[in-house]
Parts: C-alpha cells; structure tokens; sequence
C-alpha cells in the first residue's frame, strides 16, 4: 500500500510520499512514488502515486517519453502545456489509457490494475494547482475549503490534517502536518514504510525549492515522532471526563 | 456508516458505538447499534453491529427469539450457552444464516447485505471474552497483544488506540481513550454521527455496569473534544522539525 499527501496553502505546496510497495502479501520492496518534472523557473510538476505499480510507472515513463519526444506538443508534453489543467487532462488520460491496456492482458485473471495519481504544480504566470486524479483518469482539485489531498491509505493521517491545516498555514508547520500524519499511518497500518520523500515547492518559485529524503531511523524524524507521542500521551492524561 | 470499538483490558471492557444508519445517501436515521442480553451477576453479552441494518436487526431479532423460544437449548439461545465461545458461535451461525436469506432475496439486483460484530461478554466462573464476527459468521478475539476491536469505520480512530491502549489500561482511561477515538471519526467522516451509546463491564460484575447515551450537544463530551482539541494545538505548536 502506499501513503501520499499533498497540501496547497497560501506559500506554496507541500508534498510527502512513503515508499513501500508490494506485490502479494510478501513481496515488498521499495520503490520511490514522488516524480518531479521541472523547467526551473519556468514551471514545476510533482506527481505522487498509488496503486497498481505496473501500472504509474508506465504511467510516468509514457509521460517521459512524450516529454522527449522531438514531435512533442503542447497536447503531448506535460513541459509543454499551455495550463496546469491541461497538464492535468494529459496525466488523466495517460493513466487511464496505461490501465486499459493493462486491465486488458489481465482479463483472463480477473484481477484490476487501477492506480490514483496527486499532481501539484505551476507553470510562470499561472497560479498554483493541485489535483487529484481517479484511475478513470477524471479528476478533483484542492481548493480553500479543503487544501488538501491525500491517496493510498488516507484515513489514519486524516484527524491530524483536518485539524491543523488551513491555507494559511506557514510551510513549515505544513511539513510538520504531513510528517504527523504519515506518523500516524506508519505506526498504523504495516504496508506503508520508510523511507519518505518530502518536496516544498514555494509559491511562484516556480521550481522545488526543497526536497529530502527521509531514512528508516533518521534521528530528526524520530525525534519528532517521540515529541508527538509524548504531547498525546500528556494531553491524554490532562483530560478529565 | 458506522463506527464501534471495543477495549478488552485487566479491569474490564468498554464499549462504544455511533447510531447514524443510511440508505442510500440521503436516508439518513438514528439506529441503536449497542444491544445487550444479561442475566444480571450469572451472564452479560454486549453486542455492536455494522452493515447492512436489515441484517443486523434480524440478527438481533433472531437471538432474541430463541432465548424466548420455550424449547431453547444450550446450543440455540446466548442465554444458555455453556461458554462465551459457544455464544460467538451461535451469533456468527445466525448472522451468516440472515445474510444468506438477505443476499437471496436481493440477487436480481447485485447488492449485497454484509454486516459485522463485537460480541463482548462474561459468564460466572469464565473469562471476559471479546469477538469480532465477519460477515461470513468466522471470528477473531481480543487479546492481551490486540486489546480493542474495532468495525466500520474504523481507521480515523484506530492511530489514538494504538497508542494509548494497553490491557492495564484503567477503565476511566479507557472510557476517554474510545471517547476520543470517536471524535476524531466524527471530525473526519460524516456517515459516522451522535448520539453515541457508551457501556462499561466490570471484571466478574457478569452484568453492565455503567450504560449512558451521549446526546449531541452533550456539554461533557463537547469539553473533552474541546480540551483534546487544544492539547493536540499545543503540542503541535511546541514541536520542532
């Protein structure tokens, strides 16, 4: 399984990713789910990505490939479109595409390859955009009534995020929201693991101004985690009923 | 939907249960979904449901028809069962029978009519036992490892669990441990909903020992969420990344 968050404040965006993946229940390997498509200055496209592994990684080659592309187009290439909707609608259909194609040398077996997708951005000019997009390829986007998005297995992380985060939220309690929130799901749930790709890109930067990769056992992360659970057990302990 | 959680500790057992139901997406109605069958100092069964209500309501029905069938035996009624595993048994049978019925009768329109349950119970001169019952009438049970169950929705709730449960956990404890656990469901999903239904069992009590329903509105657990609100604001404003 997989955890993946994006956040869309008034400075810009956050983005944390876990990295386990697994085929069956003991085949688990590791594999990065954060993928960056840059510009520098011009425009930044980060993609984040759940399910079926067959199926996002041709997803994001297919996107590559068009890319680099000599023949590409403002319709084919993600670096080339005109809006970050239109950046969204190829991904969209992408994705969708990639799933058929798949789904359909899987019939026999009865099994399904849907996959979901967070794709946050800015092109120069253009505002910040973030979207989350379904296996049909159909998306949603993040707005001031609800800032943030989430794909995999989002509901352990979700209490945390709906009480903190507003689109005025600073960035780095921003990235402390995201990393609580994956905290809660890793000690939640076994198929969501370390390590962890956190991305900032800062309003109008127009680029990622910042990005980590968090190890198993990075002694900051860990810190962070003991703090948390020390607040919870305190405040825990405070509460009369 | 439905959220319901049970806490098997040293001291005793605890449980909790939401009561919004809905057909659909617009039928949406109050429903009791704690039931409790004693024998007041000889048994006590406490039984949560999640799922289809039709069929949890004939479940309930069923069990209770047969403890009042003049003919009940050991083997038919809850009431009469030599052991609480014979009394999980006999829930799982009925509950997987009702689904069957159910299922049968809804084939033509390809809908299915699953339900689950927490059974939580004593005898005199046996141990508290608590089940989780899936819809094919299989079960699993609390342990000193795993000492809460949980069905419906039950992830937004389960990261407070987790850290905070352990089986010497004091029922006062355990109380504000589920209470809180609901509040982060109700914050984080709307088909979870008040009033709630709380119960308390006391170690060989072999009886409830403390019921209450908790109103919307209710000024307790509106301050506790409040405080648990603030302690959560606090300790995450005090953390450093």
């Amino acid at each position: 399984m997989t955890y993946c968050v994006g956040l869309l404040l008034n400075e810009g965006m956050v983005l944390l990713s876990d990295t386990r993946t697994n085929a069956g229940l003991d085949n688990i390997a590791t594999y990065r789910k954060m993928f960056v498509f840059e510009n520098s200055g011009e425009r930044v496209i980060t993609v984040l990505t759940a399910g079926s592994l067959s199926v996002t990684q041709t997803t994001v080659a297919r996107l590559r490939e068009a890319i680099d592309d000599l023949d590409a187009t403002p319709a084919t290439s993600i670096l080339l479109a005109p809006t970050m909707l239109k950046v969204a609608e190829i991904i969209g259909a992408t994705l969708a595409s990639v799933r058929q194609d798949i789904e359909g040398k899987m019939n026999a077996s009865k099994i399904t390859a849907a996959a979901s997708m967070i794709v946050a951005g800015q092109r120069v000019g253009g505002a910040m955009r973030m979207f989350l997009i379904y296996p049909e390829g159909n998306f949603i986007e993040a707005t001031e009534d609800t800032p943030f998005l989430q794909i995999g297995e989002h509901k352990y992380g979700k209490p945390i995020l709906d009480r903190v985060v507003r689109p005025d939220t600073s960035l780095a309690d921003a990235q402390k929201a995201v990393l609580l929130s994956m905290d809660s799901t890793l000690r939640s749930n076994l198929s969501v693991g370390m390590p962890l790709d956190l991305a900032v890109i800062e309003r109008d930067a127009c680029r990622v101004t910042m990005r980590r990769r968090i190890e198993a056992g990075d002694p900051d992360f860990a810190a962070m985690s003991e703090a948390w659970s020390a607040a919870l057990r305190d405040g825990f302990s405070r509460i009369r009923i």
